[in-house]
């Protein structure tokens, strides 16, 4: 029995995906591609996890697209000249479905973190990194286009420094993705899983529809100006506070307890 | 005869607005809401006012929307079915209403900027904080949706950071706020008024015409790209230029005076 | 012969461009404008430009619009009532044919940069300041509107920012364009041609036609939802991993030399 390239692991509605290539720095496969999606459609469709945690084996996050990858499909491309477009694609839906999930997602990002990982950790809601990771966007100097990545680079850092990233090969020391807000926290290695455990203690505290709905209200208010918002946010508004969340949550504030959804 | 929920002060084009139920750190009550918005539209329509200051009484700015708001239209939902939809569109277009002004507006932060009160000082031209100011959005925490929020959270923040804080349940102390782009500038609270002053003289050495078309065509820059808007903006500056603010601004300016708007 | 008002240098690739009027610390004319419209127009047809540079000759960027150039749209107004329109439109369209370009750009940002020059400045996709540089847009304080710049700041600062500066009066030093992202990279005055010739080491070793493909994703990101460009994503991957940048680049790699296109 093989190793999986992405363990799983669950525990009180924290699933922790981690990325399980070390011995290539966690380099994107398809193969991890496709559990990664995989894993978080069951995660959404099963209803007990809240937020999705994504971490790399060894050391590392995730060094990028896997060159093997490439020269297979390169090679496929006499029977199927869209092969590359399809790994491609396959990927690109992977993060599509990261950015568009209901659950919080969190990043965890140690060592290296290049090209697809990169983008990875450009949708994850809370990215946090250890002060010894390297940011990288090879794309450009190897001839390449970071495609997929494009549009979270722009979600994430804003159109300037995402064409800056671009231009110049995005290299990025630790620091300089805090400044640039590719990254949210910043730690001592040793202190990463501390600062986890403080991340999800937050996120757990927070009501997993409200999350869902916020999340959804914030990715619509980027597309579309705030006059035209105020009908419909006044019904996810009622929605919330008419629905069992609302009633728990301001029922447990007034009650000075925490709500059912909150670890104890 | 009852003291009003936001006190008003004019002087010099400025229109200070104070909320002013410091007994629950000036919570967002639906009194307080009309009251913002009708002193709004008196001072667009007015002609006079140039500026308006947002502001708290008791050393808090906002604590959020009052629970007891929403305890009375749950009440009325059996007659009125719409009753929390309501109450949350009515803070829905007051931000919209304040983001949609060619007036000047700045908020001044001091103490509790919670959930509403966030949400209008995210919609303020200039927020200036206190170093002891706390930000919060607790709404998810409460199984609720920061929904009318949501979009002025975005506008302010970028889509990455608000999404992470209504993933998050949303604690910033005040050099958190800074550094997120929440707040503008930061004082120690007995410079507070001190740091306004020096803005407030900053924007009324600018031409309130000016004002108010820059800050349309920046809001319009948002939704389309920059191409289509050339020809727009050319006409915007002609019209300027043309007009009494431009032939008197440029007049002033060789003739090494201040304009006729600015203050001596 | 005249001295041009753009002073042209091209080599290896670099093509820089002086704007050289030192005696109003090179105060945008219209034949500068269109010099340099026409200088990009060529360098983009040429085939051998991959870098244009901005500067500024005499320790200066760029004062903002000329004051005469104004003075001569206004008196022609009487046979040509669109003459200022004219102005502000040329200028415009120098700005969106820079932001649109394929060409990686650059700006060098010393002693004022003011108006039109901030605005040129926005559209840059690396911009290098002096720490002695001074930022300013002046317009609504001379009762004008920045027209053609607001789309540009708003794209360079995000919405907030853009309103904040154009409200105040817009007063930066070095420092603060480096924390609102105005500017990337501040130096020394006499550190800057040696932080430009890093920033070209770094964009000459990223392929020409993967940073034209990858600029324009990042513009179309700016406008589309991510989930809707992933199959127009796979396509740009896929042409540019098959084309001799890709195979060169990825081969270049794999043999660990310098691809064919990056300096030795």
């Amino acid at each position: 029995m093989s190793t999986p390239v992405v363990v799983q692991e669950d525990t009180r509605g924290v699933l922790t995906l981690t990325l399980s290539r070390p011995e290539v720095r966690n380099a994107m496969s398809l193969e991890m591609v496709l559990a990664l999606r995989t894993a978080l459609a069951e995660a959404e469709a099963g209803g007990r996890v809240r937020v999705v945690v994504l971490r790399g084996a060894g050391g590392h996050f995730c060094a990028g697209a896997d060159i093997a990858d490439m020269a297979a499909a390169r090679a496929r491309l006499a029977e199927d000249p869209k092969a590359i477009e399809k790994v491609s694609a396959a990927f690109g839906e992977l993060c599509a479905a990261f950015a568009a999930t209901g659950l919080a997602t969190v990043a965890l990002l140690e060592g290296s973190v290049m090209g697809g990982g990169l983008g990875l950790a450009c949708v994850a809601d809370v990215a946090i990194a250890a002060t010894s990771a390297v940011f990288r966007l090879p794309e450009t100097s190897l001839g390449l286009v970071p495609a997929q990545i494009a549009p979270f680079l722009v979600e994430r850092l804003g159109p300037s420094q995402a064409r800056r990233l671009v231009v110049c090969g995005g290299k990025l020391d630790a620091h300089a993705a805090l400044a640039v807000g590719l990254v949210h926290e910043l730690h001592a290695t040793g202190a990463l899983d501390h600062a986890l455990e403080k991340v999800l203690l937050d996120i757990l505290r927070c009501a997993p529809g409200a999350v869902a709905a916020s999340k959804a209200l914030v990715g619509q208010a980027r597309w579309q100006p705030a006059a035209g918002l105020v009908a419909h946010a006044a019904e996810v508004f009622s929605r919330a506070a008419l629905g069992p969340e609302g009633v728990e949550g301001t029922t447990a504030f007034l009650e000075r307890r925490a709500a059912a959804w909150a670890p104890r």
